[in-house]
């Protein structure tokens, strides 16, 4: 297999164990599939759910990968979403609503086959337009994709996994087509993901003219960076131990801190308390509770205070 | 004065003191000099480089800044460069050779009137632009001007001073309306910033109408958070004191690094012996060295060498 294709995901994971495949029926997840199947992977439940939005080609992707499926000998796993009721019901944008629908899909799936891995075909352009949509909301700098993330559907685990999140969509494209396998071309577009579409189609080719530069690889980069540091700045700030035993901020060991790792500290805290939504400008007036000369309360989104007493800082519900 | 307009640089920096203005005659230079004076600025110096791109409509310019200059009872220091002979002549491009002309001129102007402080009327948008173009470039994350940064020109050292570079372009128009004033509206293009004018009339616009966020505050942010984390891990390797008392790097002190901090000591070492282009990939591999196994040096660029010895990295010139 090529090097670049063989993903120290793929080369160092479990091959014996079981994992769910989301297969849309486009080049990434096919991809995906046919390079597990090569790479000797043979526990695999193939997953695919119809979003039901592009009438009789979304039924048609959706037998598709089912005989796709059939061929390699795996077990699949199929279901029909009417995400546009979703979106009614829910009062939720068309593309939240798409996800929910999916997530849920795995959610069944995983119960199902009793296994909490599902990979995915996300590959490095999805990956780079992720990392330009988060800078462009603000509040999250470079972040991209991890290559593997918990998430919690209802009351269901799951680990989402993304073997090919470094590699490059003709990378893949070029495989299968050495190998002339086949894929169904716009299965990738099944999903109502207007503004990604956007952002592929249009900004990521203008950045590129206009730098002359590989962005995708530039974007990867910069977020690969981002993730280190932060991870560092975490570790230093769980180093630091400033919770004392109940739980709270304690002051004397918050002041010692570097800024950088101050911001960071009540971050973490705020978002153990299950406070969203945190902005820097709360953090900055965070910080302002060291100085005891200030009120000694500041509120937080949702209702709630982040209060100053005995040298604490501590989330409490607001008013007195 | 409005108080977004009067930054805290404005606020604080001693207005006896004599300090170079680079005044184009569009908005924002024009802005700075008014923004100046309001202030209770004296000991100012108008400086105008006549770029000579755009014919008589550049001599109309620096007439236009002279009479300003007159006008507000200022100082005027002018001239003239030939953009397109120095291309030619140095093998760079236009903008480039325009900013060798331009910094060469404020060098001048600094010898002739005993000031090495200018200061230059960059706002919030071009901030965004610098933020954006460097993430493109790859290799510098979120990276934007500094308020203040030290630059040598020849054996001349300027200190570039920023004092509007968190005020949004429309907050400066509006003020200058708002009194009445004028500016010269093609004097910002005056210099051939090809790259620029496309972030900031294609770009820019396509990324605000995709998110439908403000991109400009959002880059910002993002350089704001990074310009901190970087200082702070910096801190973090100068207190790690990785340098042994002949300057080279002690390996025992870096292995007990995070690897963060390893590669920025790395990183700064090298930047401190004149390596100029270091990628990632390049600190990926002095890491290796620490593996006693390895190949005891690794190629820089410029010929030289980062070579292990007796514990210590150092750089050498290539060969044994």
């Amino acid at each position: 297999m090529d090097s670049a294709l063989n993903t120290p995901w793929l080369k160092t994971a479990s091959k014996r164990r079981r994992y769910l495949v989301a297969v849309s029926g486009g080049a990434d997840s096919v991809a995906l599939l046919h390079l597990l199947m090569e790479a000797g992977f043979k526990n695999l439940v193939v997953c695919h759910l119809d979003h039901q939005l592009r009438g009789r080609e979304s039924s048609a992707d959706a037998r598709w990968v089912e005989r796709l499926a059939a061929k390699l000998g795996l077990t699949f796993e199929g279901a029909k979403a009417d995400v546009k009721q979703l979106m009614q019901t829910q009062g939720e944008s068309l593309e939240t609503a798409a996800r929910m629908a999916r997530h849920a899909f795995l959610a069944h799936c995983a119960r199902v086959h009793r296994c909490e891995r599902v990979l995915l075909g996300h590959h490095a352009e999805d990956q780079a337009e992720t990392v330009l949509w988060n800078l462009m909301r603000g509040s999250h700098g470079l972040k991209g994709m991890a290559e593997s993330q918990s998430i919690t559907v209802g009351r269901k685990s799951l680990e989402l996994i993304r073997p090919l999140l470094t590699v490059r969509k003709a990378e893949l494209i070029a495989w299968l087509l050495d190998r002339g396998l086949a894929w169904r071309e716009d299965a990738s577009n099944a999903e109502p993901i207007a503004v990604r579409n956007r952002l592929r189609n249009e900004v990521m080719p203008l950045l590129e003219e206009v730098s002359g530069r590989d962005v995708v690889a530039s974007l990867a980069r910069g977020a690969l960076d981002q993730f280190e540091l932060n991870a560092f700045v975490a570790e230093s700030v769980e180093q630091a131990k400033v919770l004392d035993p109940q739980g709270r901020i304690h002051l004397p060991a918050l002041r010692k801190l570097h800024p950088v790792l101050q911001r960071a500290a009540i971050k973490a805290y705020l978002e153990d308390q299950g406070v969203g939504g945190i902005e820097r400008e709360l953090l900055d007036r965070a910080l302002g509770l060291m100085d005891t000369k200030s009120d000694p309360a500041i509120n937080l989104p949702g209702g709630r205070q982040l209060r100053r007493r005995q040298g604490r800082l501590f989330v409490c519900s607001g008013g007195l």
